[in-house]
């Protein structure tokens, strides 16, 4: 389906601006991610595309080329490298890391000054996705659910009784036209404990909170200044010098001063219990590539013997051996029995671990952190 | 003791010299040890010394100056950098390999022409030893043992039915004066099924054959030029040119052409058949350093929590993890909930196994090998 075709003059896609939070550093990914390569500029499932770009050409045939993209000023050069297609006016570069409320505050307000219909979808630059056609339609369905009026979460189909992501505790069906999937929201509900979590899974009313998002701008805003009255005001004042000579100036003065808050408790928590947030459950694949034992799930195209290898040009050699292997040199390396090994190899960094723990790599990196070895992280 | 105590104008110990064979390239501990630099350069025990200079001190309270190491070419200068007490008269350098037949009986041979009651005592550059006092102890029994017309090989008492050692089956005491403990040897073993090595244990008439002998070299020549002429005439030409200006080129001539054979086979097994041989137990610890595993055993003061790190300034994070860490790069490793693994870290080639399939690690090597990846081997 061409954008043409969807978008008719009538439709609410026409009014629909992408937004890509592209931070985070992904810690439980380190070595491979680190400060200076975060975890969307690398290319974690083998396919030749880095999570980044992956993103953008997901949203492209739905938001053509309105797509925001928010990253910290240090990835100026990578993002562009990554998306040629990202004017000047579409970038937008946080000097200091202020949380998500900020930046997705900040790109709400600016796109509200240029089209104050617009509907933006937020989608974190670092998730698996598959397959885009299942995801457009999802996204269809919640852009007309948010052109009715509400903050719209994209929910995914929990497959099984996962303990690292929050859940969305989903209510009436809302019978929205072409958005036949839109329920009401109940409430948020943190990660849960396994035994709670499957029975969310028993009920069948919980979802996984994916941390995506669709919303008409002004209802965003209108929650924001109700909620976090300074955060709006600041976010206000830049918006309102962004597209003038103006910009670096007033950025540079109020940025720093920003609240640091996440959007979900800046906005989609109190909108939830104002009524004013829906849910589509995603029936695609996702993946938020939380830990090494995902890039075994993700990838098998490389794999040797049952050892998955990412990386290009590694030469990996395998006895009796399973798990992963990420390789960022070229240097050979040779595994030998054993089992469920995951092993991450960069040129200042070795990471040795198993599938089991790999969710424990984020506690090598606070060590590292504290001992003062900063300068491989 | 010193020397001069030791040796009086009657002993035997007077006439002792040590041999020193330095070769094999130690494939089970690839990739720390390979052809560029072997097993006996490496200080694998974290004494600060290489193995070949911790054999060379060992030997030099028995021998003095008296020490000819045999090597290959390509080890010259790093060898002379090892032992810079060794002079050229006593170096002795391979151009190709020929085995253990070759190198031992030029040495004997060239020992003879400089004193035919030379006593020779061959001991592999690559082997750990401790305490040095016990070694010293039964080197002794052994140079009272040859003197009295044997070739007398170095038993270890066994600790356990090892299926990696041959086996020496012991026979009677010989009542030797200053040899209180040297017996006959009733026959070599090959290396046994596990069932067989725990049965020679039970009898305790065996002992594991270490490679280590004393012998005159005389005896030596003899048992050499009976069993294998072909190879006892080549040896006998390089060695009448070997202190003279023709040293050279009888050698580049020579060499080449002789018969590769282990000198167990050449004089060993042959000389116990006629009776020649006696065996001396020794108490000392003894280890072949055959593999990652018994790196593990040798040391113990680098360990990070249970992880025994090898290495000068390796930088080794360790949460819930054991094994051992050969680290030959400056690279941050973090080990996170993986036990008994094996990590061997240099510039060009990564090892990860198991304490348990240390042994298999020639596997790899063989692997690479066929596989044309002869830059890392």
């Amino acid at each position: 389906m061409s954008i043409e075709n969807a978008a008719s003059v009538e439709s609410p896609l026409r009014h629909f601006h992408a937004v890509i939070p592209a931070g985070g550093v992904g810690t439980r990914l380190w070595p491979l991610s680190r400060a200076a390569a975060p975890k969307f500029l690398h290319d974690l499932t083998g396919s030749g595309s880095t999570l980044l770009r992956a993103t953008y050409d997901r949203l492209e045939p739905l938001a053509g080329n309105r797509v925001l993209v928010v990253t910290g000023v240090a990835h100026r050069v990578a993002v562009c490298r990554q998306l040629p297609e990202v004017g000047e006016s579409e970038l937008v570069l946080e000097s200091e890391p202020k949380d998500s409320g900020a930046a997705i505050g900040l790109a709400a307000a600016i796109l509200y000054r240029r089209d104050p219909d617009t509907i933006m979808g937020s989608f974190a630059a670092d998730h698996v996705i598959s397959p885009d056609n299942l995801f457009q339609e999802t996204v269809r369905e919640a852009i007309h659910t948010a052109a009715a009026g509400k903050i719209v979460t994209i929910g995914i189909k929990p497959t099984h009784p996962s303990t690292g992501f929050g859940y969305i505790r989903t209510g009436d069906l809302l019978n929205i036209d072409d958005a036949p999937n839109a329920h009401a929201v109940v409430e948020f509900v943190e990660k849960p404990s396994e035994d709670i979590a499957k029975k969310y899974l028993e009920t069948g009313d919980y979802v996984w909170n994916a941390g995506m998002f669709v919303a008409p701008v002004a209802l965003m805003l209108k929650h924001l200044e109700a909620n976090q009255p300074v955060l709006f005001a600041g976010l206000e004042e830049i918006a309102d010098a962004w597209d003038t000579p103006e910009r670096d100036e007033v950025t540079a003065r109020v940025w720093p001063t920003l609240p640091k808050i996440a959007i979900d408790y800046a906005v989609a928590e109190p909108a939830a219990a104002a009524g004013d947030v829906a849910v589509v459950p995603g029936t695609f694949r996702w993946d938020d590539v939380g830990d090494f034992a995902a890039i075994g799930r993700l990838n098998n195209a490389g794999d040797v013997d049952e050892v998955t290898v990412l990386g290009e040009g590694a030469r990996v050699f395998t006895e009796n051996a399973s798990g992963v292997v990420v390789s960022d040199t070229k240097r050979v390396i040779a595994l030998i029995g054993i089992k469920d090994v995951v092993i991450v190899d960069t040129p200042d960094a070795l990471l040795v671990t198993t599938k089991q723990h790999a969710q424990r790599v984020k506690g090598a990196v606070d060590a590292l952190k504290a001992s003062g070895d900063t300068d491989v992280l």
